[in-house]
């Protein structure tokens, strides 16, 4: 197969647009009537996203929580979705649409179209969620700058003891399940934040991530970053992804309009690189979930 | 297997908006910024939409252009897409990319987005094109009168022979693989028009669905159709999708700004009818692809 990353370099190659950057992990910001108009395009697939035997209900909450996250890093509101769907057995397909009207419903985001088709192989199902921004210009992930704070909702490591829970039978899942997109915590930030995007592959490659794009060093502090699971699954939180908690930098003084922790600060050099408790973190370990 | 349009119909029932007629068949049109925002996601999977073994250059162009003619039928100019893509061999990938960059391109629609999965089942695609309408109100399927010409773009039944040629090896298949969306005709048309839909699941059976949205007869002469293939297959090119015509209404004596063939008139009645030379088509036979 294809590496994801080299099929994503190729796609950008040829989306010869600025507004390209909204490929696999960011949105796409473009003026529309002279409003920001956000878009992004996440598929869900089953076995990689999803376990194949899970509640197509949950699967139909997190397709919409994980594409309105995208928005909620841009400070957009939903303004409606478009889903593919690929049909399957009965009782499950109607367990889907129950959940989908749930998580709609939960974010007020109107279904507005999309399409279906038949076929046997393991799932594949997409959603288009698109929005307003709310401030300008929209955050992006690139505009960290030396002395800012970097902060964090919520916690991490929800999803991965919910993952485990939903596995064995035994303990809370929602939090793997439902997870929740920040989208009123997002639009409160927008016109505060140096940078923001949402953590879905795991706090450190995002914070990575996010380092790269802004051309600055984030340096972390491991202790600071609330957990959602026990002590002695830290190390482990910080790279799991599934959380969809918001990452942002603000300027050094300021108080976020969110609930939010701050986990660390950005320095100007090494340029483009992560430091966790002031060191690189080990490259022989993941750093979250890599597309491949 | 869920029936399509049972899922549909839950959808449907789901989605309390007057703008998610963008369900399977046609776009979303919503207000964004004081302008016509039309939006319009279509999938494609292996077996249904496309051989398995075609190239998968002419998938990207087919997904590509089948989108675009929902915007056409909307009169709208592209914006830009949102690509969905299950990854495969690396040099199937590669010929997609270069049937994508072709066919963006040719309509000058900009890629901006998207998402890729890894799997192993029957690729399955989708693609989410959104634009800009260029009259207001935008074109629907529902606004066609009694008295009214029926109209439509180009010739049928041209994809018909070329899908035989690809599969035989002989013959011209490019109306097959290479479909035109008719984004120039419906931009010139969208001002005229009493209705307009592109032609995607069969001549008839849009016919009739145009009838039935607008709740009038449309009587159509079958003679008059253009073909695009020889004359001893009109009767299967009537029935037969993927030709991307546009079809539409004009007031009568109206010439329109396209060419296009006038194929017979709009009666207030039976409502929701549709008759092949005064006569309604035979149930027996299919009048077009149905989603099931």
């Amino acid at each position: 197969m294809t590496s994801e990353l080299a099929f994503i370099a190729a796609l950008r190659a040829l989306a010869d647009n600025p507004a390209a950057r909204g490929l696999n992990d960011d949105c796409a910001v473009l003026d529309f009537g002279g409003e920001a108009l956000v878009l992004t395009h996440d598929m869900m697939a089953a076995g990689v996203h999803f376990l194949p035997d899970q509640d197509p209900a949950d699967v139909a909450w997190k397709l919409v929580a994980t594409n309105l996250s995208d928005l909620a890093a841009k400070g957009a509101e939903p303004v409606g979705v478009l889903l593919g769907y690929q049909l399957g057995e009965s009782a499950q397909d109607a367990r889907f649409i129950a959940g989908l009207r749930e998580a709609l419903h939960h974010y007020r985001a109107p279904l507005l179209g999309g399409d279906t088709v038949g076929g046997d192989g393991p799932k594949v199902l997409g959603l288009t969620a698109f929005g307003r921004a709310t401030h300008r210009p929209v955050p992006s992930r690139s505009g960290a700058q030396a002395g800012d704070g970097v902060w964090l909702t919520g916690a991490v490591g929800g999803a991965m003891v919910g993952l485990e829970a939903l596995r064995s039978g035994h303990g809370e899942s929602a939090r793997y399940r439902r997870p929740e997109a920040r989208l009123a915590e997002g639009i409160a930030l927008a016109p505060q934040v140096t940078a923001m995007m949402d953590v879905s592959d795991g706090l450190l490659l995002d914070a990575l991530r996010m380092a790269r794009a802004s051309g600055v060093c984030l340096a972390l502090a491991s202790k600071a970053v609330p957990l959602a699971c026990p002590e002695d699954r830290r190390a482990e939180a910080l790279r799991w992804g599934d959380d969809y908690e918001l990452l942002f930098t603000l300027p050094r003084g300021a108080t976020p309009a969110a609930p939010a922790t701050c986990i660390g600060e950005v320095r100007d050099a090494p340029a483009g690189t992560l430091l966790v408790d002031g060191t690189p973190p080990d490259t022989g370990e993941k750093l979250g979930f890599e597309h491949h």
